[in-house]
């Protein structure tokens, strides 16, 4: 079964990726862009099946390696 | 208007990230794992109020800026 982790910075959290793409994107001519933040996306490729099985291993492994619990914040969806 | 822009490896490109992801979720004990990808999400807010030119305007940057065309995939969904 297919999952997906979305991982953001919390809010309040700076995002100097997120400001040096802004900056970038302002250099390129892009403007009205008042805010960008960047964040990850983990595709799982797992044997479970069972979906219900499948989430709550995701987010095991989430809380476990993929996420900084502090400043990061996730979600799992089955893709 | 908030976007957000997905991007992942194109199928087939050799994803590094993903397999030391997958080796260290081995180590840890999480069995099952076949396969990860990592990708990013960058989350514009854009002051345009038009769908259809917000989700342009995402698509403009993600070309230009923020994804490599040649290995990697984007869309743009509007959150």
């Amino acid at each position: 079964m297919k999952l997906r982790v979305h991982i953001m910075l919390k809010p309040g959290v700076l995002d100097p990726q997120g400001e040096a793409v802004r900056h970038a994107l302002g250099t390129l001519g892009f403007d009205g862009v008042n805010g960008v933040r960047q964040g990850k996306v983990i595709e799982l490729d797992l044997a479970e099946t069972d979906e219900a099985k499948a989430v709550e291993a995701a987010s095991a492994m989430a809380e476990k390696l993929l996420v900084n619990m502090v400043i990061e914040s996730y979600r799992v969806e089955v893709a």
